[in-house]
């Protein structure tokens, strides 16, 4: 008898928090890693990868796609020590977002416009 | 002869991000998911967390957990919305950058400071 | 007859606006000023600011001042660049805010906790 | 003998960051004002202009101007109570910064592409 296999449609991050808060520990940065602190350091990145978008224009060509990447990996390494620092399993948050988002747009017609085009509010 | 298993410990985020581009498409979305678009809601969404936090002190008894955890889910939402948009595999530069960081910080002793307690820069 | 002196009390933006708009045109800017791309690089400029006090508690004394200062000055330009965008007087806006924001604290007692502490929401 | 008038294209901030000081004494909120907490209550409204520009796309037609204009007072408002806490003066920072800015970009030709076209950095 095996444990059912995780369902891969979802997003499980409970390994790669875990990942990091050794990566913490092992460095004894639990103590810089409050919630405030991290949330500042989320909006530096988020304001990293706003940088490197601010003067493209909208057209998808001359967006610096490598350095967008970059960032967005530091924005989700915050995001995910700020999980741990909440006690707060992310991919479980994120699956139980997505449900409540499809029952809210559920009567939305195809390209009907709304307020959150992506589906967060 | 199967597939190996997934390594657990690696943040897998393919099948999320097949399911976010499929809500998209269903609603005739992507014609709204630009990277700029796309990153000034997730500007937004830092901003609802900022604010959760603003005025509750460094204490974390303060701390409204459970609206913090609803906005993490935003957040992560429209980052994986700009992963589809970039067309990365957030998983994957998450991977990248975390050997990267181990290796940065490889000589740091516990305890050190460093300008990024995170890890990520 | 001479104009009556402005109310030093009140925020004079009219001349910054003019010499921030004159300061572009100069240089053939304008069609890089539309309202996003000075968003994100005000997003971009709080980043840096978030960036400076990311890692520093709450307590004043580790607050790199200097360096705080001088990203206060860079986000009140795009501030004043995105005011002169949206042709928008930034004083008269602050000043009507003021107002507004005075009557609806008008019967709060002192040290009776508020959502915004700043006044503004 | 009278003082000079002051010049009208510096940006004063001393009238407005006193009453601003003098508006959260009496409702007794200096205890909240410290820099992080600021930030935090910046980087929400950051936000909230963001929210107001992330679906509009970069043509000005659908630009919500009036939300934008109220968003701008805000963010002005959290930016001179953060000078009051750090004890900065905002306007005397504006100047010095756009004088070093023109000197910076003294040799650059009109239209040319620059990193950050607002003149900040």
């Amino acid at each position: 008898m095996t444990d059912p296999s995780p369902d891969p449609a979802r997003l499980d991050t409970a390994g790669i928090q875990k990942r990091l808060s050794a990566f913490r520990d092992e460095r004894d940065w639990a103590r810089f890693h409050d919630p405030r602190s991290l949330t500042l350091a989320l909006a530096a990145e988020v304001g990293e990868l706003a940088e490197a978008l601010a003067w493209t224009g909208d057209g998808d060509a001359a967006i610096p796609r490598d350095a967008a990447a970059d960032e967005l990996a530091d924005i989700a390494t915050y995001l995910l020590h700020l999980a741990n620092a909440l006690d707060v399993d992310l991919g479980a948050e994120v699956e139980r977002k997505l449900v409540t988002t499809r029952e809210r747009f559920a009567g939305l017609l195809p390209g009907t416009p709304s307020r959150a085009h992506g589906g967060a509010a």
